[in-house]
């Protein structure tokens, strides 16, 4: 495919969907270009970003005349539409690993609200909130910290055979607590420490960190 | 495969998540026995179920020794384990269709939440809720009237040349809104009405409505 290929995110790269996008692009090798929505000052609602996106949410893809929102959505699309073997798989090849990746992704996305709030995703590269979690935030930690003891092995090794982009998912939403100096268990923070070091995820961060202090 | 196939849902059966996954199977043809988890009685926190779930959520899905939670990763392990042509297929075939009907999915389920809250899918099956929409939710109806004006004809026909599953979240969401009396443009109730008569629907909600009888 040579069709140019657009992401565009919010323009603090603090949103973790935009991540996992940017991860996956990168991960495949699919070549594209970023761009930046300024969501405080509106421009998520303008007529143009309303028509690419459609709903008007971020991230979005745009590819030759196809444009498409909603994280999950863009990432299998990019699997099917950038394939074995001329690009890397970002999903496990086995159909139960496939699914518990999905599964895995689904959940960081539509469960754990008030750790996502106490904890955004500016404590990783920008400043910790040295508020106590909530009763809510803590039930939230907890019970992610559970489901990533049984998802996670002792050495912190990727969660299926090789790297997936459900580790992206897991590995940011776990960091909104290591990052932040919040108590997680030694093998979780082994885990959250070797996703963190992958290149996909240090560039994306270190964009953050560059908006910041300009 | 031959394999026992059980799909666990709420006892009131008013998740519409549950009702997409209900859908799935009897659209694709899979043989499947119905469970219910009590949520009032707290019979998702049980450690059997949480074992089964990993993420104590309905949906949940088993099949032979394998399970799984979240309704959209359950949809797409269904598609890939029980494929065409021995099944019926619930996404388009057009890569780009299927990757705006996962679209629709994935905002349906993270987007709009004064609206769920405020219209939740018991208006459907239930009783209607006579309280005016908040400010917020009466944003949330306007932005879900505006993008399906744009995704559906004045006909009111399939999202797509022929149903998929994006139609049920769709509709659903969309019922809210009709069922309860709210004003909804004409082509989108001749949408809705269209959905809510098909099978899969219409037998769902007869569960629904079996249980508040009982
Ligand atoms: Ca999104
Ligand atoms: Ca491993
Ligand atoms: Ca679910
Ligand atoms: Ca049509």
């Amino acid at each position: 495919m040579s069709q140019n290929v657009r992401l565009y995110t919010n323009s603090q790269y603090s949103s973790p969907y935009a991540l996992s996008v940017y991860a996956t692009l990168l991960e495949k090798g699919v070549p594209f270009e970023l761009r930046t929505v300024d969501l405080a000052a509106g421009e998520h609602l303008s007529q143009d970003y309303a028509r690419l996106s459609l709903t008007s949410r971020v991230p979005a893809l745009v590819v030759g005349e196809f444009s498409l929102s909603e994280s999950s959505a863009i990432i299998e699309y990019l699997e099917e539409a950038y394939p074995q073997p001329d690009f890397a798989s970002v999903y496990p090849d086995d159909l139960e690993q496939k699914a518990r990746a999905r599964q895995i992704q689904a959940w960081v996305r539509s469960d754990l609200d008030a750790l996502r709030e106490e904890r955004p995703t500016t404590v990783i590269f920008g400043a910790r909130n040295p508020a106590p979690l909530s009763p809510q935030g803590q039930q939230a930690a907890e019970k992610l910290l559970t489901v990533a003891d049984l998802l996670i092995d002792d050495q912190g090794n990727h969660l299926f055979e090789s790297w997936s982009i459900a580790d992206v998912d897991l590995s940011v939403m776990l960091n909104r607590l290591c990052a932040n100096g919040d108590p997680v268990p030694g093998k979780i923070k082994r885990y959250v420490e070797r996703q963190a070091s992958r290149p996909c995820i240090q560039q994306w961060w270190a964009l953050a960190k560059n908006i910041r202090s300009i």
